[in-house]
């Protein structure tokens, strides 16, 4: 399972760009950040990767949990993104 | 259609029970805010209105976008999640 982690000085774009990569490949991919300035950076990025598998005809949704993560030998609550694409409505095409 | 505003100083439970609130009686809303401490809290929020609907049975994915919001005579740019039941796979049940 893939996760990727996001920082408050991750760049945005290039978070994007992981996440559309992943999302081509496997459908899936969890995003992870601590912190109001990372969770930040990991919606952005995904508002700009929406925008790149758009190109594709992929559409994603996003669903938000916490998640204990240890750092060195300190507990922390985590933003994890769990992002994949949309089921579609079978015969609706939309 | 309803738009929930969320502050950096905005409590995410009282949130959380608006988003649940307004999900329950209609399916869908979105959730606007600007700022990291502010995106941060919508999706603590979002998270904790999670919880709030499995008790219901109710699922919900989110997908965010930016909007160009005026504020007084300022553009400023925006992140709404639009907030939505998942939909389900006919007859899997899941």
């Amino acid at each position: 399972m893939d996760v990727i982690k996001v920082a408050a000085t991750s760049r945005s774009t290039a978070v994007a760009g992981a996440i559309a990569g992943v999302i081509r490949e496997t459908g899936q991919v969890d995003v992870q950040a601590i912190g109001a300035g990372a969770v930040n950076q990991a919606i952005k990025a995904l508002i700009i990767a929406r925008g790149y598998l758009e190109l594709d005809g992929i559409d994603i949704v996003c669903v938000p949990s916490f998640v204990e993560v240890s750092i060195g030998d300190q507990e922390r609550t985590a933003v994890r993104l769990s992002v994949e694409k949309r089921e579609q409505e079978p015969g609706t095409g939309i």
